[in-house]
């Protein structure tokens, strides 16, 4: 496993800014701008949803017509720029326009993230100001403002780095920021993430690095199972390094380092509940078990309350639409990441309740970090999905979200 | 439209009980009894999850082999006797038995139901204590009685009765008791419900009745999305009034009050929302985005705190799995039952946001039936969905269900 930090000293190339500009009512930041001195090879991967907001959709034109020089990103919060039709497009091209003219590169360099309320427009004066605080504010050790600045029900920022290593021993650095808390299902890249690395690689190589880490890093975490109008994640590589990746490199312990933070930082989250399902027949099968499972509120609400109402978990399976059979099930719940399985508790066998210690299951059920195991028969596929509780700050958060 | 009364008096030939027999902490009913003193012709939904609770597969195989001469269903709550392997199979047979012991009949003419904790084994000692105390209690009127003794979080006892007419004037009774609050979700008999009625009508016609009316009753209603391994509804038909419909007759009416019961009575919930959508290819597609928006965490949170965050409603239908246009797309926020389109307001049109008045649609929110309408397109299909809002309360009921 490799080392990977809480922290982004700088990516050599990559300038960053994060800046209030008027979005948020306090003076919080809320405007971010990612800069390289040289053209970017760039790929990402956005939500499935089929209402797409206005800068998805940019962006996957961009991508798809200039996938190998972008130059900068620029994300605002508070407003999604989604359900916001031409007016939307225009506003986005707008933005990215401003940011070309001042960073002098092309307006077809620029890529933009939105995230906010759905159904209002951006509100332009705000943003134009945005950009110039940020190209003023511009230099190599501002992530954790960029990270702070994409933030919205979030509690902190999220940031990751760590060092990516030839064969030959050459390296290269990769950082990360991400934005999560809620409207986060399965199958899609979840909320706004940025990774930027300084090394070589080809197009090809990277868009595979990012979609292969995506799967069971950013796809395999769910809060509340509503998915964004949003969610993008973009990488960027610049070069600057000077080492080249012939072969890709992996970027998937930075992805999931950042998801998990998404998941601890969900909206109302009190526990980091990681549910392992073994013994399907693929890893598509054990991935939907594991969604049913991580999506129902009965057994979200029961992890919140710490009563261990295991029969919710069998019911959701029940329900995933995968074939199972009570008679071939069992069902461990563990401590913390789970793998001390001697520690675990055995609950439910062959379809049947199994007798169990209730204060040890209590006592489990009371960690912030707790991991269900549920083996559904012999087959080959398995798969790990990370979710938290359903709680009443859930509620209040959503209950008044856009006041 | 048939007048349907919240009440039940009698139904000729039928004989109920509700009964205290210790599986309540309280005093309160537990344990209820349905008798008829002749033969009854029965059918019977059910759950469509795979984990099916010991009574749900009793049920079926009975109904399966004996669909004609059903005297007695035996229903209990607190244990619903789900994931209890043969042992939960013998002693919903051991029920079955002991009811048909007292009352003279076969065992193969006894149906039973349970609701309650999944994963525990029925606690048998108390369940004979409840057969003997019902059948000591049987009586004509004691449909209340037996409406509370199925209830589990409900607050209140649901019930309804109306009289059939054949087409030459002669009537019949039907009557219906239910239960739910929780573990509800699309495409399912939603938990409990027992009809009866003392018209004369054969088991396909019956059964006809039935699931014509469960589509847009009981599998339209949703309060969390999920789905039961109890859910069962049943309908018998002892042919005492001597009406003879061989045509059938329309349940629709009862199912519906007992459904609308079902979602305003419903865990935690504030609100009654009404989901109509409108324009899609067929009815099954309409009934796909209805629930989408109606399993939405984030919808429903909105809904609860008054907020008219109609961009998560659109976000619902981007992801619902049927293929929709933005640009084609238009809703509305409209009170009470959403019958007077004039008082609607117009939320979202052409993939653009309307400008709408804040001020009504917060009085809108405020109000505790509330109805939105979805036109998606130019299709025929359309679909109307119930659902509450998520609720503080409702992560409290849930959080210590079994505690």
């Amino acid at each position: 496993m490799t080392d990977v930090k809480p922290t982004i000293e700088s990516v050599p190339g990559f300038k960053v800014a994060g800046v209030h500009c008027g979005l948020k009512d306090s003076d919080a930041l809320d405007f971010a701008l990612i800069y390289s001195d040289r053209p970017c090879v760039a790929a990402g991967v956005f939500t499935t949803n089929q209402v797409k907001a206005a800068p998805v959709l940019v962006d996957q034109e961009r991508l798809q017509k200039n996938p190998t020089s972008i130059r900068a990103v620029a994300i605002n919060t508070k407003c999604a720029n989604a359900c916001t039709g031409q007016q939307g497009i225009d506003n986005a091209l707008q933005t990215a326009r401003w940011v070309s003219e001042r960073l002098g590169c092309s307006e077809d360099e620029v890529l933009v993230m939105s995230t906010g309320v759905i159904g209002t427009q951006l509100p332009m004066d705000k943003i134009r100001r945005g950009v110039d605080l940020a190209v003023d504010a511009l230099g190599d050790n501002n992530w954790e403002d960029a990270a702070r600045a994409i933030m919205t029900t979030d509690t902190r920022p999220k940031m990751a780095s760590t060092t990516l290593s030839t064969l030959e021993g050459k390296t290269s650095q990769v950082a990360g920021i991400a934005k999560g808390a809620g409207m986060i299902a399965p199958n899609m890249a979840t909320l706004l993430g940025l990774i930027v690395t300084d090394a070589g690689i080809t197009r090809e190589k990277l868009y595979e690095s990012l979609t292969s880490a995506v799967d069971f890093t950013f796809n395999s975490i769910v809060v509340d199972g509503d998915m964004s109008t949003n969610d993008t994640i973009l990488m960027l590589a610049n070069g600057a390094s000077g080492t080249v990746f012939e072969e890709g490199f992996y970027s998937g312990w930075l992805c999931h380092r950042l998801a998990k933070d998404i998941v601890q930082d969900a909206e109302g989250a009190t526990k980091l509940i990681r549910i392992n399902v073994y013994g399907t027949s693929d890893h598509k099968s054990a991935k939907q078990i594991a969604n049913a499972i991580a999506t129902s509120p009965l057994v979200k609400t029961a992890f919140y309350g710490g009563d261990a109402n295991w029969g919710r978990i069998i019911a959701a399976v029940g329900r995933s639409g995968i074939s199972v059979e009570p008679e071939q099930m069992a069902l461990w719940l563990k401590p913390g990441d789970g793998s001390s399985p001697s520690e675990g508790l055995l609950l439910f066998l062959d379809g049947m309740p199994e007798p169990y210690d209730e204060m040890r299951a209590s006592e489990i059920m009371k960690l912030e970090n707790i991991t269900i195991s549920l083996v559904c028969g012999s087959g080959e596929g398995q798969a790990t999905v990370l979710t938290c509780d359903l709680s009443h700050d859930y509620v209040s958060i959503n209950g008044h979200y856009r006041t």
